[in-house]
């Protein structure tokens, strides 16, 4: 029974215990806290960021993998040094930790992207405002996630709390009809299989919603979609389950917004709505199984976001008014405007799906 | 965040880790040992039979129930008596815990059955030979299992041995066409819910295969076993899943072989095939939550088990060859005849889902 050690005790980590369950594998978590989403696999507890505590969890597993990106390069850099199997690896970590290297080496594939710039000074920044009509998004390289260390301004006055820390990413403010995402999954022999172009809904700067297939998606796009994730995971050498955030821009081009190199929120729909979900094929990429079929389970499936909490008597009303969906409650305690949990259902109208699943969320409206 | 509390650490117990997880809900597992089945949710390793063992589990607990219908009625009394909610009750198990007391309920219920008559010597049984044509099964009230305490005989010398502990129930030999099952919930407060009928395939008294819905079937075997088990469910007042084992006869009377007041093989199909999974409708009927839609997610599924082990490298290989296939490792050291997994393929035509899955399963033979 290999043994995989999951880095990181959210939420991804806690949805990746049923596939393990499923296919027998033995999944270990190094959690943050004692009371981590995934602390019914958590094997210890203790700081990512600390060598000796990685490198001791890692010794008992067969392969490690993360529920986030934020591990150290130099610890990274330190368990494949000490002959463990890290997927993703480091030197593809380092594309989702570093948003200028992320643009930089994706300009070097070719991948299709927003206007950018490394900017460095107030002057830099006032440049690329004036070169695209006194506007841009800029963006922190490192640490930014749902909304944080993103801002969209029309004076480079406006990040120089930022300036002062280091370089900055300054992006082109795309005109966007939708929002997608695009999941794929990446053995490290090499193999890789694409799930259907889902639409993500954003509130705040926050998946809300997401949407599977995309509707109202040309073939062209879901063609584009499928070819820059499939570069970017052969590109990078991702292993495991890699997420594209993507643009759908009003010109009608398909531009890289963000990546993430685990399963992602955009892709919890597959859960109920895949014959293989992105846990299950998370776990076999990164164990270089053979992938799984991603046909989905119906034509349409809506995943709704819960945030703040899922109370019991909560759960029990959704489910009973909406016996058709799928709650999923990351077992967190209550905290405003945090993820806390998600709604799934699938079926064969869109009108009448998402109705369903917006019916069983609306339980958790505050 | 509910706590249920399941008694026995076998696969059943572990299947009903994911759907715990799903739904935030926290699973404690009684073990019989610390490398049971179930050993990721396991919080005691005892012994069931011990009264103080399961009192001082089940005071952790919201709900107690059961991977198994083995625990002693009085530790079922007990655990009663000091006010833990137990689902099913010791009422209810009674009847899936002792086949005489069996069949004389259904008999009051007015459920269809093969001619039964309890045993209590030689004499009886040649009597009951006599006017069954010279044959008949001979079971066990109590223990059996897979086969085990079950036996085909035409003269009564051949069950000396079990005569001689007690009396034994005499069943007409049925000639069937085949053997179905008809899973069904209920919740303490009344409200149940059925999956659509499955045929069993038996090979030396066990499982080997699951095909829903059940082929072949006519409407009014379908209504016949849905009324079938929902008079038992009601009438014996079970709470969770019962699984009523049935002979479609070949004079085409449908009749009630065994019962299983737990999550069940015929079952197992619904983990990867239904919107709402047995192991899911388990906890939610125990909890006295709201019931799930049991709408079949393809047209066809078929569940083979595995017998012995699943080793690694053939897991690979199953997946590899099969990419729709699902298969489940019950986490078990390799042992002969032992069930030890599943496959379960769903999709749109049958012939092409049984080959499948049984290619897929193909992978595990000896």
């Amino acid at each position: 029974m290999p043994v995989v050690g999951v880095i990181g005790g959210g939420q991804l980590a806690r949805m990746m215990i049923p596939a393990a369950v499923g296919l027998g594998i033995e999944l270990r978590v190094l959690a943050e806290a004692p009371d981590s989403s995934a602390r019914l696999a958590a094997t210890a507890v203790g700081d990512y960021r600390d060598e000796a505590t990685v490198l001791a969890f890692a010794r008992e597993c067969d392969v490690i993998t993360f529920d986030h990106e934020h591990v150290p390069q130099a610890v990274l850099r330190a368990l494949v040094a000490a002959g463990a199997a890290v997927h993703p690896g480091p030197d593809a970590l380092l594309y989702a930790q570093d948003k200028l290297m992320m643009r930089e080496r994706l300009s070097q594939l070719g991948v299709p992207q927003p206007d950018w710039a490394r900017v460095e000074s107030a002057d830099d920044l006032t440049g690329f405002l004036a070169d695209h009509g006194g506007r841009a998004v800029v963006k922190t390289p490192r640490g930014g996630y749902d909304g944080k260390g993103v801002r969209v301004i029309d004076d480079a006055a406006q990040v120089a709390d930022w300036l002062a820390d280091g370089p900055l990413l300054a992006e082109e403010l795309v005109a966007f009809e939708r929002e997608l995402a695009q999941l794929i999954a990446r053995r490290p022999s090499g193999a890789a299989q694409l799930w259907p172009l889902v639409e993500t809904v954003q509130r705040g700067g926050v998946c809300a919603e997401v949407i599977a297939p995309a509707p109202q998606t040309t073939d062209a796009q879901q063609r584009a979609a499928a070819e820059i994730a499939t570069s970017i995971a052969h590109g990078l050498g991702v292993t495991g389950v890699l997420a594209v955030e993507l643009f759908a821009a009003s010109d009608g081009r398909v531009l890289v917004n963000e990546l993430a190199m685990r399963p992602h929120n955009s892709g919890h729909v597959t859960i109920d709505g895949s014959v293989t979900s992105q846990f299950e094929q998370h776990l076999r990429a990164v164990l270089d199984w053979p992938l799984g079929d991603t046909t989905p389970l119906a034509p349409w499936g809506v995943m709704i976001n819960v945030f703040g909490s899922l109370p019991d008597e909560k759960i029990a009303a959704a489910l009973g008014h909406q016996p058709t969906a799928k709650v999923h409650a990351y077992g967190k305690g209550p905290r405003a405007g945090r993820k806390a949990g998600h709604v799934t259902v699938i079926g064969a109208e869109l009108d009448d799906v998402a109705y369903r699943a917006r019916a069983a969320a609306s339980h958790f409206d505050d």
